[in-house]
């Protein structure tokens, strides 16, 4: 094997661990996963431990570093692992991105605004919360809530008993509801030698809780705009000592950005950067913790989309015969809501970029 | 799987069958290989049969179609595949492209300039054919040579015996001595649709018979050069009719194109069009043989190069570091004159590409 190579074990098989792999091989490196099964999207690109009591021990005797596609990964099976192979990111940010209770004491902490709120841990606490904060306001689970899941929107009293029941029993946090023209996310890098790079700010466009496509750079943002997300992301990277790809979904409001939350892995969001950036968010955080330098975030063109492929493949022809069109199917089985792939599309103008969108409208939200 | 996806079986496992796999994999395909043993670069890439009496077996049970690295497949093995599972490119586009003598009756049937050339199977041939093409000559293996391997140049007929012992004792093919301007090459790509794609004509710079860097498209090439490569490549790709990628080495000389070889397979000449063009050659060859849409062959940029890294992997992070450059490494070992990787840049004027090419010195000839 070359000589920079590094063996790279990955906790989880699916989509994002397939990508981070297929950018790493370029560069060198080898892949293992630990995964539930050889039908996950990762299976055949690397050595495949299947999960059971030792598939952890295999990878951690594989690897010389060790990465996670899901900010749910076990804490405490991190910091075991810790004691024999480096992981990146390291504990802290998988520690304090799997509460949404802890994020926003860390936003508190670092002056990034965000939305008030109240963690509620029963239906007295949350009839106290609703006082404090004002409704409308969102419900939602401190933990492992993702794509809209475990989240209920309360717009007025009468719902508060309802709320509790549908996702309640279990700790809770209430938000402000935050009036936001767009919602905006940053992708940033960070490695062990203290380089920061920033993607441009991107906006998303949700439905019913699921990405469904982004546009990047987000259009119509002012310098200064993207000048404080990078500071805010800057703030994360180094309080956290963030080694590899951290993301920041925010909201765009008539006061400013509003930090929601941060994922510390790759992320959809992202995803625009394998043909869209001169690097793409999988290889830096490849090459951020395998010591790499970091690579370029220019984008290649004036404007890119991300679309999200969900549910049903649908007429894949149509879209591989689209200019400047590249198809990323993750080999997943079709499942309502499943995310099953994502088409990126460059242009050299936001006119260009909607008429080519606009023949993917199978795969756009109504 | 995703409804569309095709299982890809692979004889070879080298860079070839790795780059195939990893522009495969985003189109919902899968891979399996026969190779040698598990350090090959496809290795990881995908289900791995090591070569030994049932591999071959084993790749026919796992694939819906199959193709091949190398023009050296033993043509009687496809022949025999095909009898269960679609080979592409079929037996014939093999038999002909594996025998230079093959290659130049086919050139000659279909108005395809090539060489003057003469068979030779004893030293008495030999003298035969040096009279008839005349001197300076090169003698060449009719089958199997590669890099410039299995040649000789013979200046002067006193070279004739020494060049029959170094590379005889076998079938050889003299070829008179084309004076050319430029070293060229074209990949087209055409489907069992009977779709056909080109890419624009190469420039190729060996050295000692290896090829060390390419400059895509060639400069000055005007239109109708390019159209009549482009017309070789239409009555070769029909003529054969080859479904995947076939490849065609050109001498630009003061009287036209002269062809030299065809590979019916992705090339090394090829691999600019990972970043460089909308679609790559590796992409275009899986659509191909899976019965897909082609995809656009537009180069990205206004120009690329494409270098190779032969011996040692050199000094990575300096390639990291510049912009609109992307390594691609075959997790090798280094040894003298192997391939172990290479570098792709894009730049929008040639001032700029040459400009980058010059910090890539330490992978140039000298």
């Amino acid at each position: 094997m070359t000589p920079i190579s590094k063996k790279i074990g990955i906790i989880g098989a699916g989509q994002l661990g397939r990508m981070m792999a297929m950018a790493g091989y370029p560069l060198g490196q080898k892949f293992a996963f630990c995964g539930n099964n050889n039908d996950e999207p990762s299976a055949m690109l690397g050595q495949m431990f299947i999960e059971k009591d030792c598939a952890i021990e295999s990878l951690v005797d594989f690897a010389d570093v060790i990465t996670y596609e899901s900010e749910n990964t076990c804490v405490e099976q991190v910091r075991e692992i810790t004691k024999t192979v480096p992981v990146f990111p390291a504990e802290k940010s998988l520690f304090i991105s799997q509460h949404r209770g802890r994020e926003k004491i860390l936003f508190g902490q670092l002056d990034i605004p965000c939305a008030p709120y109240q963690l509620v841990n029963s239906l007295d606490d949350l009839k106290k919360a609703v006082e404090e904060i004002g409704l409308p306001a969102i419900l939602k689970t401190t933990t492992e809530g993702y794509d809209g899941k475990g989240q209920f929107v309360i717009k007025k009293t009468s719902q508060i008993a309802l709320a509790w029941q549908k996702i309640g029993n279990r700790e809770l946090i209430l938000e402000g509801f935050i009036k936001f023209s767009r919602e905006l996310s940053i992708i940033a890098v960070r490695n062990a030698e203290n380089e920061h790079v920033y993607y441009p700010l991107v906006h998303n466009i949700h439905d019913d809780g699921i990405l469904r496509y982004t546009i990047a750079p987000a259009q119509q943002i002012i310098d200064s705009v993207q000048e404080t997300a990078e500071i805010y992301m800057q703030k994360l990277l180094d309080e956290l000592n963030h080694v590899g790809v951290l993301a920041l979904e925010l909201f765009e409001t008539d006061s400013g950005l509003i930090a929601n939350e941060i994922a510390p892995r790759v992320h959809n969001s992202g995803h625009w950067t394998m043909e869209g950036a001169e690097t793409s968010q999988f290889e830096n955080h490849i090459r951020a913790i395998t010591g790499m330098p970091l690579g370029s975030t220019k984008p290649k063109q004036e404007i890119a989309a991300m679309v999200n492929i969900i549910g049903t493949t649908g007429d894949i022809n149509a879209v591989l015969s689209l200019p400047n069109t590249y198809l990323h199917l993750y080999d997943k089985e079709e499942r309502a809501g499943r995310k099953l792939g994502h088409i990126n599309l460059l242009a050299d103008s936001a006119e260009d970029l909607f008429a080519t969108l606009a023949k993917l409208e199978q795969f756009l939200p109504k």
